[in-house]
């Protein structure tokens, strides 16, 4: 998983039947320090994230894992929202 | 998922056979400002989307999924066209 | 596999189901000469490291095999504490 | 995919048994624009490409697919010789 | 796949239980000219490569199937030593 910032969603009208009422996030990749860090993906969110939130997300076959419909061909899913980084 | 642009089309007789008919564009990653980020790639086209499009694609085994023959060897599909990306 | 080293950990309440009790490393990934490689990523842990451990750690779908629930959205693990890297 | 061409291949007696009989393509990935873009990668051939061809490959788990063997630990294959790129 | 060479290895005691007995390499990268490219990665070995060995790898789940037990979370597995790279 990565460390990521929520930084906006994407609308779309146009798109295949299994997305559907699924909210897509922006998520800004961050480093271990949350200093911004590579392009900005598309995830879905599975935990309510909302923007400005400190999260980690997947990428891979696992992020269809965290919707309802498991054949869902989602590659990017927001898991948690982070409370602290404890960087020693 | 990644945002991306459609910049064009790749043409192609001599293939595998599960790729006949099949409509394959050529995709410019973009970022969350919508500037190129990174080389084309070759994607499905999944949701009839044109030259100039923006769009979101998806890579890796999910990407077979939005094909009719699931055991289709496809490792990049576009997924939906984006009507707005909010960045906040 | 690659190199890293234990340099924290990630702290979350709101998260999916399925990581409740589960604990979260920060990774450091590092060259074959332990310099450091790259942004730290978030990884199970399979081996009870603790921070300042060299380990090798896996991406992708095979980390979801070292939890219990093998059915666990999980993409990042660490396998093992590196005792010696030699390096000829 | 990707957009490449075929620059070599690689000859190899001692191998994973499965690998017999296989030809191996040495392939540089191009960008749109048909220029170098990193380094190249170790491929299968589907489709009796040759040196020279400008072609498209997939990597991942998709890739094992276009082998009569399915169990195959292929994660790269040629899919297609490519007759036009059209950039718009 | 891609091209690299056995530069060493990996010593462990503290691991997960499948990865009991199994020779882990340390890889470098190569590109096309046998120059090295990226950082080192740590690789089972799957056909008795020693070091300065150029040999062909691949990551991805496709690597856990050299394996005998197919369910072992591997993920870079060292395929064969390479006789001759030719480059056109």
């Amino acid at each position: 998983m990565k460390l990521g910032k929520i930084i906006g969603n994407v609308v779309s009208t146009q798109k295949i039947k299994s997305f559907d009422g699924v909210k897509l996030l922006l998520v800004q990749p961050l480093d271990e320090n949350l200093n911004s860090a590579g392009d900005a993906i598309v995830a879905f969110d599975a935990v309510q994230a909302g923007v400005g939130d400190i999260i980690y997300y997947e990428t891979s076959r696992e992020a269809s894992r965290v919707l309802e419909t498991t054949m869902n061909p989602c590659d990017a899913a927001v898991m948690a929202i982070v409370d602290h980084v404890n960087l020693k």
